[in-house]
Order: C-alpha cells, then structure tokens, then sequence
C-alpha cells in the first residue's frame, strides 16, 4: 500500500513535475494531483503523464496528506494561507524551494508538520514538458529544519526515488547554496550580459558552458535571489574580490601571481570531480 | 595525391593531436609526423595513431611543405627561429593559438609564408589521450592574415576536416576572442577559487557547468592570457561593471532592476543556441 493516500504538488514545472511522476513512478501515493494557475501547463503535464489528476483550482488539493509545494519563493507566501485553509494545518508539508529559510518562516506559520527539501537537481530548462521521473535519480537532496519522524518521512521519500540525503538548518543551507547555486547564476547572467552582439557567432563550448544557467527563467530566478539576498551579496563580494586579484595581476603582467590563482582554481575544479 | 608531402605538427596534445589525426583521416598530407619534448606524449600519440611518425626531437620537420605551431604561445617564440633553421623560410606555416597578434607577429617574422588559424574546439581536457580526429567537425574555425594564396590553402584545409572557416584580421580576432573565451576563463577561474571548500559536496551542475574550464591547464592558461593581457583586461572591466550594477541591484533589493537585468541577459544567451 503507498504511503500517502493522495500526494498534491503545487507548480508542475521541471521540478514539480518531475517529483510528481517520480511519486506515481514509484507508487508513493495512491494518487498524485498536480495543480497550476495555468491550464495549459497542467494539461502538459497530464499528457505527459506526470500526475493522475490536475487542476488550474487550489481546491484540487482536498484531501491531500502530503502537499508539496513547488513554486517560487515569492508565490508560496501568497498560496500557503489559501492552501493551509483547504487542507487543515496537519497535512505533512514540504516544499523544493532553492532558499530554506523564508519559505521555512512561511509555511511553518501555516501549518503544522512543515519540512523543508532542495533537490540540488534541474537545468536551464523549464515547465512539464522538460520534467521526467528520474530527474533526481543519483542527486543530492538537503532536507532542512528540526528532527523527529516527519523529518524521517521526507528523508525516506527523496531515497525512494533516487536521492542522496544531507541534513542542514535553513540559515547554514542558504548560506552554502548562496555559493554553490545562487552565485554562479549571477555570475553566469553577467557574463551573457557582457558579450557584444557582434561576437555571438564566435561563441563555442567555452562560453555556452560558463553561461549555460543564464538561460534559466529570468522570473523564477529574480524571485529566488530576493529570498536570499544577504547571503548572496556577501558571496558576490568574495568572488569580486577574487576576481578583481587576477584582474590587477593580468593588468601588471604579473605572470606568477596569474599562475599560482589559476593553479589553485583548477586544482580545486578538478577536485569536484570525485564529489 | 595528398596535399602536401609531409605534414610536421609540433605539439600534438588535445588540439594539434586531433588536427595531426585529421589531417592522417582525410589523407591531406603523405606523411604526417608529430613532435613533442616529452618524448611519453610522443608515444601516446603514435599508440593512438594520432601521427605517422613521432619524435622528441625537432629535426624531424626536416622535409615538411606544411608546419602547424599547436603549441602555447610562449613556446612558439623559443622555437620559431630553431624550426625555421631547419625547414628553410619557405614553408608553408600556420598555428592554432588562441591569440593571433603576438602569433602571427613571432611567425611572419621566421617564415615568409605564414597563415593564422585558430579552432573554436577543444574542452578542458588535455594531451593526445582526448584527441580525435572529428574534434573539428562542425566547429568554427577563424583565419587570419592577409588573403592570397596560401591562405586559400589553409582555409580548404580547415573546411575539409570539417570546420566553417570565418576571415577576420588578427587584431580583430584577439578583441573578439577576449570576450568569448579568454573572459570566461577568468570568470570560471575565479568562480572556481571562491567556492569554500566545506560547500563543495553541495556543487552539483549548475556549478560544475559554470567553472568547467577552469579545469582546463592552468599553465597553458597562464600563457595565452599573458599574450592577448589588453584585450582581456578591457573585458574584464566590462564584465566587473555587469557584476557590480547586479550586486547592487540585489544589495538594495531592487526587484524590477534584478528582473530586468536578468531577463536581458537570459535572452540573450537563449539566442546563443541558435548561432
């Protein structure tokens, strides 16, 4: 018998979606409903397979014992009191938001047993029609907040369908992920943001790969960096910093200096290879 | 009847490995003979069939009507004048460094026939391990220096292994390639040397895709950035001056700035895909 009787994911884009399917993929809930404001998005997702029912109406998540919420940061301050109202206050809650600490405040205020995941999984690329059952298979999943059997749920859930699992506390989450998630998309829209027109047609491996993220949604990702700015500001300042090192050593033709920075980078690049 | 009697790569790691290897596929040269000083990066190449012939030592070029320079620019400089004594100046010269002013200005000084190429292939691997033939297929491959006959003649050689050959003058080349290449590995370096090290079980591919080539050969690096050091100082300003105007716009919680910053900048590197 599946663990929940009826599982409701709120956004079914790359990430919403994907959990949806790998929920019916490998029987976790009795039934899997997947909601959207948009109509045409859950009907790709229907199409697709990805849940058993949908609906563009929140009252699709009556019912419910495990609600997952799978929107951005901005859009589960508005959602959680309407949903909280449909659903009562002790359905099991989690949510894939990339920052743990708001979206942690918000729906701990709403409900009950709140417990709080990021999958460390995705692309560039968005919506239902991009989302797949294994999407997170072999992925590092942090799973925040305190202890205690509900925490052991989620845990269990993202195992199930592929996951590693680390424990963190929102404030160190969002902290690291600042560096690690956040800071190379701003560094990746800035450097997009930096190529003249006239040289797009030189652009190779090089330059796609370093700004491969800046094709994310503009949208979500202007939500996301809202929701964890202090951190953010304060790992941009280090890579300005380090940025501006090289900078100057180049300026001075100062090649030893240039060597040693790029020795180090490289080396410690290489290492998150074996990670 | 091959093109050319005999083909002398000098430096047959990644890039003059795969070009040695195509040249040998597409039968464009009777003999294709690969050097290196170290003569375990010779035997790697003859053992992968990269090369006819191979050796550590440079009067293996005696007798070449075609020499490729795929060495890093310093070493072009060390060995121009040895290679010239030994080839006569009448060889036809060309080389693939990733910067063509200070190139093209070494080689037009030994050699009466030289022609600038320059792939926009290779990754951040290394040595005649990674080499192969196909490496150029479907690749853009920029020619500089005057026009004339011989760089007639290195063009059909680009587009018969399977490269779109662009003209452009080496100055053009070297700003240009500031931008698409030579920045991005300053940005990827310094994205690399910022991640703490305790965050580094949490970089999955966002991060990884944003400082891939910082794996890349931090002394080959080193080398071509000392050699192009203006062109890519003004880039960097360029791209420190994107940064900045994000940074602040996240310090001060600009939300419609953040928006509009990050949905230009994702447009444009969506349009990337379609070049």
């Amino acid at each position: 018998m599946p663990q929940f009787k009826k599982a409701a994911v709120i956004g079914v884009g790359l990430i919403g979606g994907s959990f949806a399917a790998a929920l019916k993929e490998n029987k976790l809930a009795g039934q899997v409903a997947g909601i959207s404001r948009r109509r045409s998005t859950v009907d790709a997702a229907l199409k697709k397979g990805l849940i058993d029912i949908g609906s563009d109406s929140l009252s699709a998540v009556t019912g419910a014992d495990l609600l997952v919420f799978a929107v951005p940061p901005g859009a589960i301050k508005a959602l959680a009191p309407k949903i909280a109202s449909l659903t009562g206050k002790d359905c099991l809650v989690t949510d894939v938001c990339s920052t743990k600490v708001e979206a942690g405040e918000t729906l701990s205020r709403y409900f009950n047993r709140y417990v709080g995941s990021h999958p460390l999984a995705g692309s560039e690329k968005k919506g239902p029609e991009s989302a797949y059952p294994g999407l997170f298979r072999d992925s590092v999943c942090v799973i925040t907040g305190s202890g205690g059997r509900d925490r052991a749920i989620i845990a269990k859930l993202w195992r199930d369908i592929g996951s590693r699992v680390i424990f963190m506390s929102p404030a160190a989450h969002d902290r690291a992920i600042a560096y690690v998630s956040h800071l190379p998309h701003t560094v990746a829209f800035s450097l997009a943001g930096s190529l003249p027109a006239a040289f797009m047609k030189l652009a190779a491996g090089g330059f796609k790969d370093t700004t491969r993220i800046a094709a994310s949604d503009s949208c979500l990702w202007a939500d996301i960096i809202m929701s964890n700015r202090k951190n953010i500001s304060r790992a941009m300042t280090v890579f300005e910093n380090k940025f501006r090192t090289l900078r100057s050593a180049i300026a001075k033709g100062d090649a030893p200096a240039l060597e040693r920075i790029l020795s180090r980078a490289s080396l410690k690049r290489r290492l998150l290879e074996r990670e």
